[in-house]
This record gives structure tokens, C-alpha cells and sequence, in this order.
């Protein structure tokens, strides 16, 4: 059963949301992926939003580069809580990605990572961290997942 | 009858998008303007463009401010060509809805013009070059309006 | 009791995060407020947030602006969902609080908002919206919310 | 009989715009493309904008980089609608390029498309829209590349 | 009889440009001023560049905000050394005008100075140091008038 | 016995650093290098700073990238000299490392270096100035270099 | 007699330094401030520099807008620590002080602090910071105004 | 005979200087080339321009990267124009040249050229068309030149 639903703007933004998954296949979490554009696709886009509401999902993942509309058009179509991934663009470099996902008018919420593969693994983290709430066992995944790395910096040799 | 239907993300956008509506005024061509937000009434919106598209509106003017979707999202559900302004901003000024309407991602073509007061007159105009296409008439209203602009700056004193 | 504490950087911060609590206020969610930082107060900064783990605040919420460590800092002392508003600056215009806040590096992810008074309501809805996961009074009350901002733009008159 | 005219700067443009004419090839639709500057064959273009107008070419697509002052110039000889592409540079990315070309002050319009590749394929597509508006044949071949872009998404295998 | 021509693209331009002319007023430096537009009066513009050309202007003045083409269109017509001085805009402050006047594809040069007032002053200084290779009455006047600078900066109390 | 310290928020922040440590080694200088995170270790970093305090160390030296809050963070726990190192980032090149570094709130300076290499150089050299306040023979080292380069420079043959 | 050396381009760049000189009067420091341009007085400054390292002055600091080279030439002519406080301009802001101060060329450090006023304040605080290396007493005083604005903030009410 | 100087910061900066040198060859114009750095040969820098001033040099070219004073100190130095070139950079892509470059404080003007290879061009041509107002010569071969690039567009075949 998914607990958190991966939605990404164009099948090239996968190298990135890769790196997602592969946190949450790491704690074992169920999630499921897709491509959906809010451009290409706006109406799966809201009517696959709606099926995932009513599966169980409970944080919902937006990754889009360029006019990324896409974190904030789901946000539009639900109260889950969004978090967006700007993808590295080839001109601006993901500044416009940036600017597009974060600037969020009042009203609809959109909870912004950093740009690209950091950006990626951190939604799932930031992900877990709601979940976490509420799951005893997620939480001291996250912890023992921040002493792992922690640990690894202090055994840095140089 | 409306041919030129303008969308703005927000009431408070009125005042750039007062430019639009001044030129198309002084044209003498139907139009009608609505405020629906990609955002916070993504429903309404898509069955607004439905029903202008059926009511022969012929161009749609959207415009937005921050996270700007708005003229996006609008040509997400049609054809018609969609000419985005993007509004001035209070912290950065504009760049990120210009960058936000500006930078689609291929397929989902919107037609940008400049931050602010400026754009919201071009849209207007470029609104009217595309209708003049077929319409003898405007086309000679863009040639005077063209000469009479010509005249004033030839006219300046300094 | 306090399900959401807000932190900010400096008491010149009040007139955006007052934003933030008005929301709260209006939904009725016990939260509180406090003036700590980053650069100033890094041991207050670090025992607070202790403090407020224990008293069970799920969502922390940390508005500064410059070099605006203070939400990466929050997160760094915790793995509850840590929410970054980047405050307006006087020269860069929130631009620098923007990367400072956005740009977390991989591991620690930080949840943030769009620059000044938009980004303080939205921390405040995405907050809601963590809550709302397992609160259907929230739930319902968010998507009331939701009505009522559509409502408002429907009957808008221009 | 070319309904389309595209002008590039230089020829070093020709890869970028290489993606507008493969669009109108695959819509088969007369086009022609031309190299000319604004810069350094001043007349040339504004003699060439003349005699495609009375050819009965209905929009001008210009891709332009740096100071891109192309498409805002031959703007400046015609009222027919005009699409600039900012072409991606070396240095600043296109930024440049962009802001030169969607920056226009009010009077004479430019349909700027994003930067480089992306513009180049939605500046053919917003030329087909125009065109679109009288023309059924290529309203419906519009309709029918939606809902290929469409179908190619929900197809997509991760 | 005028060796410098200063042109503006609007008579908004005005308040910064008089600082260009007070310069040349001290320096006793015969100019003409005159409102011309790249894109409202480009046939007009081409026109006058020539007439100036041949009643022995030496140096061209270009000044323009937005998507500032007037420096380079006249530096196209000329191949009298062309001073551009980038306008500051209301919405990017200036940042499209200088990226629009400096960033000049090889071929075509455009002497581009700082934004605004600042650029409108050292316009005039540049275009005397210019007339002042061969005149040793300027460059005895430019050498007199840095001393004077210099004087004001020594004799400044704190 | 270490006079300056060098922090790195990351491991592979060290290809940058190494440009610090050689102009350490070529002036012979105690210094000690350390991987420790703003974000990650942040109990280790502040143990650190206290115990290389009462080591002696004179001056601090942080690298990092992004939200680069390791510099300000440093300065946080000490009145130490701390000199900041933007490193250069993969999306937005630093520019985020560069505005998160220095653009510190008033009342805890860091003193910032250019991105990346550069900055890295001029960090350790930086350092060696303010050493060579109170010692005569890094004066004497410093003169030496200047003049080194200097040379360099006047025999470079094009 | 005095151990900081304040010189800023302009008069005009007095209202922020008077930041810098405000504190150096809290601290009871010896200081002396004095107008001096990279530009417009080359000469004055090179010759002032040698003369106040003569007299004993242990830090430099330079304040200056726009193409900012004040700091690095100041660094150019000394070894000793020089500080930039990069002036806000009025159309970018101080982004401009800013990247012309902080991006110096490997070999001659410059410590650059924020923009304005926050910089100013720095500026002064790592003058003395530097100095309190050693001088106990400096050094004291600046634990002491640690622990007042620390102080200052958990006093704080809301 | 030298009539132009060209001065670079680095000798990194030859493989763009190469390009002015490359076009005052092709006009047969006698110039010298030199490296000097404002930051690290700042004496070296004042007595060449001395020497080339008498030696009846007429136009000076700068070129240099990130924190570019070159240009603008070479300005401060003498009345004889001075051409700046914003040589690009690893990080910020030339930007901080540019503004370094650009953004000169009224008084003492620099002309300053596009960033890198573009604007080393256009410094031949612009310090040529300086020569060219009292060198009929010259003037007759920049008008070739014009018309050599415009055939050249002409000829081209897509």
C-alpha cells in the first residue's frame, strides 16, 4: 500500500526522482511513481489525484523543471500535503524550476526542496518526517538514519 | 461578443490588467474578464475556458503573479493561443512570474510579454495582431495606432 | 498545548510571522512563538527545540532572513517536519533568505515557503496540513478553507 | 506558399530552430526560414519582413541570442504577430537572450517562448494555434498532437 | 555645430539623460538631443542616424530601458563609435536594459555604462574622451575636470 | 600545533580545500582539516570549535555549499575570526553558497571568499594577514609572495 | 592612535558607515575614517595606505558601490587584513558592490561582509575580532556583547 | 607604432584576448598587448600607462575576470578611453565580471564590451571606430568589413 505518490512533469526528470525512491525502498516504505504532466495531462493529472486520496496516500510528490507548474497544480486539487522538486533545467539551471515551485501564492501551500538529485532525496526525508508523526517505527528509522550519517562524517579520513 | 477573454489570478492583479482592458477599449472589440486562479479554483477555471472556447472567444489572456500557472494551466485545456503577463512582484519584482509563465516546457506553447503595465498593454495589442490576421478592420486601427505612437515621439519637444 | 511552534530570527520578523499565526488563530491550533537564532542564540536555539519535542509539537516552523540558517539549523536538532519561511531583506530582497533557506543540502530537508507574507500564511496551511493527516477536524476545516477562498474569487467583481 | 516565416540571427541558431521547422514539417504547413540580423543586415530585414507580408506570410518567428534585439525589430516593421525564441549563450545561458526579447516596451509586442530548444518547438506550436483560429484542418491537428503528447504520458513505463 | 548626438527611446528617458546633457553643457561641448524609438520610429531612427552622419556628429548617444535595442539598432545603421546607457526599469531596475545594451553579438559593438544616472554621466565623460584624442582643449578640460574630483574627495569632511 | 582551522561541510568539499592547505604548507603553517556538517554534526561541530579554541587556534576557515551555513554556524560558537568559502554548486554554481555565506545578519561577521578555487586560496591567505599582524616572519612570507607573483607576472611572455 | 582604517568611496557612503564607526565608538577603539576613491583618487589612496601602515594600523576596512574595486585595490597595495562592505546601489540593489568586492582573484584576499548596513555593523565586529587575537581585553568585550544580544533576544517578547 | 593597448588581468585571459588581436591584424593596426593585474602588479599597471600615454597610444583595452577593477582602474589612471572586457568565469559565467566592469561610479567611464569572446571582438572594432573619426583609412575598411558580414548573411544557405 502506497503512503506517499511520486508524480514527475516528463519521463526524463527520472534520473532524478530516482533518487527518492531509492531512499524510500531504503526504509522500506510503500510509494508508487508516475508521469504526469500538469501541462500535457491536466486532466489524469487531477483525476489520478483524486484515486490516490482515496487509496490511503498521504504526502504527494511533484517533480518538474522549467514552468513547473506541477507541485502547485496538485496542491490545487488536494489539502495532502505537497512537496515539489525544481529539476535542473539546461538553460537556467533550475532557477526557473526554483522560482516556479516555491513563489506559491497565499492560500495553497507547496513545500519547496532544493534543486535537482539534494532536492530529491530530501523529499523523501522530509516525506518520511510527516509520516514519522504518527509512526513510531518511521521515526526511529529517521533517527537512526541521521546517526548513520553523522557517523560516516566523523569517520571521514583525509 | 467577447473575442478576447482575459484571466487574472487575483483581484488585486486588476490594476495591471486595467492596461489590457484600456487598449482593447479604444480598439472597440468585445471581451470579457474574469478573475479564476489556477491555484485556488482549478475546477472553475477549466470549465470557463470550455465555455468561452464554445462561446467563440478566439485569444486568452492570463495573468498572474509569484508561482505563475495561471497562463499555463489555462493553455493546458485548450488550443487557443494564450498570451501570459506576468505581474511585478513584491520581492523579486517579477522575475519569478516572469520565469513561471515564460519558461514552458515544449508542447504547451504561451505566448509571454513583459513584467507588469507593459506586457498587460501588449497583450492587447498582440491580442489584436493575431485577430487582424482575418480582420481588415483592426488591422487598420494597428496601422493608425502604430502612426499615431510614431507621430507623438516624432512630435516631442525637449 | 502547542502542536506547531514558530521560530524566528529576529523580533523584526514579527510582521510577517504575525501572518502565520493569524492563520493558526483562525483555525484554532495551540501554537507558540518565539524569538531565537541561529547566529545569536545557538545553545537557546538547540535546547528549545529539545524542550518542544517533548512537549509534543509535531511541526516547527522557522522564519529568517540573509544568510538564513536558522530553519537548516532547527532541522539539524530534529527529524520532526521542519518548515522554512525566507524573509524579505532590504537589498537582495529575500533572494539570499530564498537560497539560504531552499538550497538544503541532501540529508536534512527543509521545507520551504515562497519569500515574506505569501510564505508566512502557506507555513501555516502546510503545518495544517500535516496535522490534517490524522485529524479530520483539521481535514475538514482545511477544506473549508479551501470553499471559502474559491467562493470568495467566484464572487469576485471587477 | 509559406504562411510562417522564421528569421534567425545567425546561423549557428539553425540547431535551435531546426525544432520549430520539424514541427511545422510534421503539421504540413508552408514555411520558409532565413538568416538575418538586426544588427548586421538592418535593411536587409526590414526589406525582407515587407516582401513576406505582401507574400501573404501571416506570423514571423524570430530566434535571436545576447542583446537579442531581433524579434522586437522586425516587430517594429510589421503588425503581423511576432514569436521571438531567445537562443541559448554562452555565458549567461539565455538569460540574456530572454530578457532582450520579452522585455518590449508597451506598443510594439513579442510572443517571447522560453529559452532555446523548448522555445524553438512552442514557438511552431503558438504560430499553429494562430493559424488555427480560422483554419479547421490545423484546429484539428492541434486536438489531434494533444492527445498524442497525452497518450505518449500515460503510456509511459518507469 | 554638434559632434555628439544623444537619442532616447521615450520622453521618460528624459530625467536620466539631462545629466548626460549638464556634462556636456560644462564642458562647453556642442550636442543635440532627440526622442527616438528602435521599435515605434525605426525608419525614422535610420533617417536621422544618417542625417547626423553627414552634419558631422562624431559620437552617438543610445539610451533605453526593457528590451533595450535603440544602442544597438543605431550602432547597426553607423559605424560611429555608439555609448548606450541601459534605463532603469521599474520592475528588474535596470538588470534588461543592461543585459539588452551590453550583451552585443560580435560585429556590431555598443560602448554599454552603468545603469542609469551614473551611465548618463560617464556617457558624456566617455564621448569627450573620445573627441578628446584630437582635441587638446577637451583634454585639457577632462584632465581639469578629474583634478577638480579628485580636490572634492580630499577636502571632504567627516 | 595548528594556528588555523579548516572545516569542510562534505568530503567532497576537499578538492576545493586542498587549495587552501597548499598555500598553508608552502608558508609553513600549523593547520588541521576536518569534515564536520552544520546540518549533520552539529553537536560535533560545536565540540569541535570549543577544544581547537583551547588548542590555540587563531583563525577558523569554513567550506561549504548551498545553503552554506557551516561559516555562520562556526561564527556562532566563537568570536574567532571565521572566513567563510562558498563552494561552487552543481545547479545554481555557488551563487547560493555565495549569498547563504555572506550575507550574515548583523552582530556575527564572517568574513566571505570568492567561489570556490579562488576563495579557497585567498582564504588561507587571508588567514596568513591576520597571523601576520602579531608575527613578523609570516609578514616577511607575505611580502615575499606578493612580490613572487608580481614577478610572475611581469615575465609572462605572450 | 589608531588600529582600524576606514575609507569608503563617497561621501555618500557615509549613512552606512556610520555603522561600522558606531560600534568602534562602543568598543572604545581607536579608529580613523576617511573618504577615498579607487577612481577618482587612485594617488591619494595608494599613498594613504602606506602612511597608515606606518602609523600602526593593524585592519583596513573598505566601503564602496557599484563596480566596487575600492577593497581590492586597498588590498592591492598591503598585506594587511583588508575588509569590503559592499554599498547598496539604487537600481541593483548592491548585488553589483557585491559580486565586484567578493569575487577577488586568487592572491589578494579581500573578507567580504553583507550588504549595507548588516556589513557595516560586521565589519566592524571582525576588525576587532581580529584584533582580539591578541588583546584579552577586545577580546573580552566582544564575549560580553555575545552575551548582550543573546541576552536581548531571550528577553524578547512577543 | 601602438595606437591601441591591450592590458589582461591573467594570462588565462589570452585565448579570449586573442580574438581582439586577431581583428586589429586583420586591419593592419598596430597595438601591443601586456598582462598586468590591478590586484597583483598595481604599480607595474600606473607606470605602463604612463609610458603608453606618451607613446601616443590612443585607445586602452582591459580585460579581466570576477572582481574586475582592471578596466576601471586603468580609467582612473588617464583620460584616454578605455574599453573594458568581461572575461567569463568558471562559477558565475562572467556576470560578477560583468557588473564588475560595467557598474562604474560617475567620473571615471568605462566602455564596456559583451562578456567574453563576443566582447573581446567588439573591442577591435569598437576601439577601431574610435580611430576611424579622424582616420579615413580605417573608417573605409570598417565599412567593408559591415558589408563583408552582411554578404556573408546574405549568402547563407540553410
Amino acid at each position: 500500500m502506497s503512503k506517499i505518490a511520486i508524480i514527475m512533469g516528463s519521463k526524463s526528470d527520472m534520473k532524478t526522482v530516482e533518487q527518492t525512491a531509492s531512499i524510500l525502498n531504503d526504509f522500506g516504505i510503500g510509494y508508487e511513481i508516475k508521469v504526469l504532466s500538469a501541462h500535457r495531462t491536466p486532466k489524469e493529472l487531477e483525476r489520478y489525484i483524486e484515486i490516490i486520496e482515496n487509496r490511503g496516500v498521504k504526502v504527494i510528490i511533484g517533480a518538474a523543471g522549467g514552468s513547473a507548474a506541477l507541485a502547485g497544480v496538485i496542491a490545487s486539487h488536494t489539502t495532502l500535503p505537497v512537496i515539489g522538486i525544481p529539476i535542473e533545467t539546461k538553460s537556467l539551471k533550475g532557477l526557473d524550476s526554483l522560482l516556479s515551485t516555491v513563489q506559491m501564492p497565499p492560500g495553497i501551500p507547496v513545500a519547496c526542496m532544493s534543486i535537482g538529485d539534494w532536492g530529491a532525496r530530501n523529499a523523501a526525508l522530509f516525506a518520511l518526517e510527516i509520516l514519522a508523526i504518527t509512526d513510531k517505527k518511521i521515526q526511529a528509522k529517521l533517527s537512526a538514519h541521521r546517526k548513520k550519517m553523522a557517523k560516516k562524517i566523523k569517520k571521514t579520513k583525509i
